[in-house]
């Protein structure tokens, strides 16, 4: 079959690898239909050391199962499934507890890459409450989705691409702040009484947009990390522990929120599709990444 | 009267100061009857640069009211009262929310220092739950009360000092680690099954304690920290974000839990007075830094 590998950075090539067989009793043989190039994908997509092997990319699809193992129970050749971004046996403890990322049992797909969806993201949203999503990337408009799905009475979002922050604010953003780095700080605290938001989403992953998101955040507030952090450290000292701030967030446990949101999307309550503004065939996924790399495509479809 | 001022590290003095009075309508004026020295004021004793004027200390005490302003309510001459380490209104919304450290018309005793109680600091500790303190000082000690008082059935605390940790056991710790680090960190494990456990409370505020904290933190867990911090970044890249870990508390809104905790302390059934191991006059409060600094004392009480 075809499949989309990446040799390093800008080099993404679309070549022959075997087909994909049961190996396990619990292994399942998905076709897929549509898959996607995630944000965090644009990373090694930049900055991958040259490889003289490849890693196969891909952690966001959905598909017909064409083939189960004899312990595969719950699905059967012909349903048709979605993939969270890692896999989970959504049997042990932490799946129980909805933390599906940890799954004793589980693993990522392919890359060691980290997406984050809506949900996790935002649950310490809530009615009457204010929040700032930093970044208008297919993260950060899912954010303003999932806290307007939530309740939240005010959502700025920081971001500069206005055909971006227009989708968001059809998603339910109230403000948009343009502004970056300190004059973006100082913008949103001038919109919130000078106090900044209850909870912050940073979508992005770099040192600057978390610092942005810890300069917003009102005193006793949250911020939610669902960018792939590109830093190592996170700046809080002595004065986020005197404005109990919190931190919070992570890869986002997308399997546990499937049951509630799925029905929604499905029927068209929720249209988080709308991000999606380019689709291309499996031997154009080159182009594809080219296009999200230079910001001239949101979000890319992949039709196989 | 007398008061206790620091001039730079190891440098504390008693001397004469004028005698407080009122100023603003909404002012009180308290004899002190009883005063602490916390173990942040060992942070300044440690490493304040020298400094001519010196610096008034003190933000642990309880006293007897002498004289209130005119827009004072709820206080007369003669009611005994304790202080929180900061002062707030306690009427604000960031008050209303039990957040009186950020308290809109607040501010900080004397010295920027900042301490931190029980309660903030576990709020998330619930019954079943496993918990690591890292540190064996007042701070731990109380956390592990506090721990123990919220229903956890584990309760790990991390120190090497025989007589804080004997009493930390008699406080409600399960288990107790001496070793540190990296060593540490796989003993907290090797304890809880390889995951570590769901809360943990950093009580020192340094930057290793804060690693130890991140390693024995299971994956979507907390960690709470009461430490005042001598780092300025915490150690949370990628693989936190992974673990999906929480980073939260700061300095306790202790006047949010007088009326829940004091209560109880009253009438015996929580002792946290047993921290305190030396009693001194105002007048040795110089000895008393110098034998809380030597980790000869826990925690001494200051009887002017």
């Amino acid at each position: 079959m075809r499949a989309t590998l990446m040799y390093g950075a800008g080099d993404v090539r679309v070549e022959n690898v075997p087909d994909p067989k049961l190996r396990e009793a619990t292994d399942a043989v998905v076709r897929v239909l549509r898959s996607c190039i995630c944000g965090s994908d644009l990373w090694p997509y930049g900055s991958m050391p040259a490889s003289q092997e490849g890693r196969r990319m891909g952690h966001e699809f959905l598909g017909v199962v064409e083939d189960v193992g004899s312990q595969v129970s719950g699905l059967k050749p012909g349903d048709v499934v979605v993939a969270p971004f890692v896999w989970a046996d959504n049997t042990c403890d932490f799946c129980a507890e909805g933390l599906q990322t940890s799954c004793r049992h589980g693993g990522q797909w392919g890359a060691p890459g980290v997406d984050a969806g809506q949900g996790e993201a935002v649950r310490r949203v809530g009615p009457g409450r204010s929040v700032t999503v930093v970044g208008d990337g297919a993260v950060g408009l899912s954010a303003v989705l999932a806290a307007k799905r939530l309740g939240a009475e005010r959502i700025l979002l920081m971001g500069r691409h206005t055909d971006r922050t227009d989708l968001g604010r059809e998603f339910g953003a109230t403000d948009v702040v343009a502004e970056r780095g300190e004059e973006g700080i100082e913008r949103v605290r001038e919109l919130t009484g000078g106090d900044g938001t209850h909870a912050v989403v940073e979508c992005v992953g770099t040192e600057q947009s978390l610092e942005t998101a810890l300069g917003v955040v009102r005193d006793g507030g949250v911020v939610s990390r669902l960018g792939v952090s590109q830093y190592t450290a996170v700046p809080m000292g002595f004065d986020t522990l005197l404005r109990n701030i919190t931190l919070t967030g992570g890869a986002a446990p997308a399997r546990a929120y499937i049951e509630e949101l799925l029905p929604d999307v499905l029927d068209g309550a929720l249209e988080p599709g709308k991000v999606f503004d380019r689709t291309v065939s499996l031997e154009d996924v080159p182009d594809g990444y080219r296009a999200m790399a230079d910001r001239k495509a949101l979000k890319v479809l992949i039709r196989p």
